[in-house]
């Protein structure tokens, strides 16, 4: 697996357009096109908040058909809570991007983001779509991750390549989220474009174990916003023999697809509103992947625990709190806690440390939690960010 | 139902004594004692973390025997995770209590609040209990309310006095917490003293009403913290005919008791860490009981519906995806959501306003949501607070 350049442009097969169509009230890029010049295997994973945005309805519906040409994605609206006319809005943008890619529209996949329940500026949105169109290039990657940028500090990409069989295969992703202290946060977009020849349903449980061990484990799951959002488009162009489920190839393929999605979530954690820490849980000896997990988000999202590491303290008594508090019948006994490999307790047993060298460790930006709840053998890692006074501020105003 | 002064102290036959015993390195009173002059019927409430205090432990039992003459409490030090040390320290706080008051150290209930796992200075507070019980005295409510306090910015307190058949009862009570921006953060203490002729199974069931009706619905419910106690002690001087489940006096107690508890919890989260505004959320048209309770709490420990009420901002955005994410299979077109009595969000639409006019409104202290989920006749309120900056300053200080 290396590295290479390109982001969504880099796989085979696929062009970016972005044009402004100011939704956000500036000049700013809010508009972007992914483009597979051949109809594409895709999947795609979606929010199950109740209140869903009109796109997130439509993608969902679209995606069904296994196969699609585009993603058109825009910032600055959400499209959530605008009734029969949000979903209106929601079609006429893939109605528009298939007229100018020359497709059907149920081949398009559609995204918004921003804010929720203000008319959709449908119109202005139906000007830029040619614009964005007319300006498609594999060179357009970057430009992408920016127009999909609301409160994010940095554009977030990646690209891959890895060998499937011998076969050189290309994974390349954008992704947009910041502020997710808890799972019930902003909205996350990613979307990933690959060159791999794999089938729609191959492809979908690919996409879920990928998502599973990266955008569920930072507390942004697509359980909460109204329009999270992932989304893959598989063109085939790399030329490999189809990847079948259970094989090597199919495995080898995941994992790297796993990298792709952890790098983006991981760089949503960084972009964190006003985060000044990156915080990894690991929490082991559980005795099923499900508690592992449970344990990790409830420190995870203990404002209380969030609060301690943006203070640089090593306060595991509100670590243990909120592990007791998640659900799980976790026993004081059983538990050992370390931060940043400096244990802390032990088995029901307080650890005398010296607490001021502690903290200095912690004013790093990196904090590991290593948590053993001593019940058995599974294990989740869930990573998040601190809560900072740039946090209410930015949320606030 | 009228207001009377002497908070725990009010009702006869009940005393309190107070020390500093210097468990927060300072001359501060931090320890606090209750005292019935005979044998009270008790109950007690607890939290259901599966961490839990060695004075929760301790209390919890000596609770079953449905009889106490004293509470003694402490601050400064929580007493958790201390191993079987801890257990000895709150076994040896009971027993030098029962010494000085003269009963059974099973008659005597014992909570403590501050600091988790640090050694609790038995040897100190064993020096103070003496000093405590030489002090009882009817008018050292107050100071007992003080004696509680951590985070606490004001004491808290309350006492009135309602008619039971013809005869004047009276319910007192104290009370700690602040800073429950969530359901898992700081310990809450509500200590209750009634000079009430009631049974310990009826004097239970009360209890638990009045907790259903208040405590658990502020975001700060015993689900939570390490330590949350709520103890009742009911000395019987009142007199009155014995109160039995199911009467119209059961009912009128209940009524009174829920009053007192609501009182206090309304007092916690007016004391919040921080909280520049007190909010009340109002879920109607919920089809149980439970999944309004459910909808108001999700709403009410959003930290983006929290810090939107910081800035005064009436984001019903925010308000209707948290109530997407709680569980509960509400639908966008039969929810209807005002804020402070102005209409903004009717089954589906959005209904244009002034933001700026509604804006300097939220600016008041009082923020009242209501939200109808339109499906069907169940009703509950949630109490919280917004989150400010203050608040992370005084958690990651």
């Amino acid at each position: 697996m290396k590295d290479i350049d390109g982001g969504v442009t880099a796989p085979a097969g696929f062009r970016a357009g972005t044009t402004g169509c100011g939704i956000k009230n500036n000049e700013k890029s809010d508009l972007a096109l992914i483009v597979s010049d051949v109809p594409a295997s895709c999947a795609g994973l979606f929010t199950t908040n109740r209140i869903k945005g009109a796109p997130v309805l439509v993608s969902r519906e679209n995606v069904k058909n296994g196969t699609a040409r585009a993603i058109v994605a825009n910032s600055g609206n959400a499209n959530v809570c605008n009734g029969e006319d949000g979903i209106s809005a929601a079609l006429a943008m893939t109605a528009e991007t298939a007229r100018r890619i020359k497709c059907d529209p149920a081949e398009v996949l559609v995204a918004s983001t921003g804010i929720i329940g203000k008319t959709f500026p449908i119109d202005s949105v139906l000007k830029g779509i040619p614009r964005a169109a007319a300006n498609l290039s594999i060179d357009n990657g970057h430009e992408a991750a920016i127009a999909i940028m609301t409160t994010d500090m940095v554009p977030k990409e990646t690209a891959i390549e890895v060998e499937i069989g011998g076969t050189p295969v290309r994974i390349g992703a954008i992704a947009k989220g910041a502020g997710m202290i808890c799972p019930n946060m902003a909205t996350m977009f990613c979307f990933i474009t690959t060159d791999v020849v794999i089938e729609p349903p191959a492809l979908k449980k690919a996409l879920q174990r990928a998502v599973d061990a990266s955008f569920n484990c930072i507390t942004v799951d697509g359980d909460m916003s109204t329009s999270d959002t992932v989304l893959i488009l598989a063109g085939g162009k790399a030329g490999n023999s189809p990847i079948k489920v259970r094989s090597k190839a199919f495995d080898t393929y995941t994992e790297a697809l796993t990298e792709v999605c952890l790098r983006m979530a991981k760089a949503i954690i960084t972009d964190g509103e006003g985060a000044t820490h990156f915080i990894t849980i690991n929490v082991t000896g559980a005795a099923g992947k499900g508690e592992a997990r449970e344990v990790g988000l409830s420190i995870a999202n203990s404002p209380l625990v969030k609060t301690a590491f943006f203070g640089s303290d090593p306060n595991w008594g509100r670590i243990i709190c909120a592990a007791g508090y998640s659900g799980v019948c976790v026993e004081e006994t059983n538990i050992t806690i370390s931060v940043n490999n400096t244990l802390l307790f032990d088995t029901g047993n307080v650890i005398p440390v010296d607490k001021e060298n502690l903290r200095r460790k912690l004013s790093s930006r990196d904090i590991t939690v290593d948590i053993d709840l001593g019940m058995g053998r599974a294990e989740s890692t869930v990573y998040t960010t601190d809560m900072t006074h740039e946090y209410i501020k930015i949320n606030a105003e």
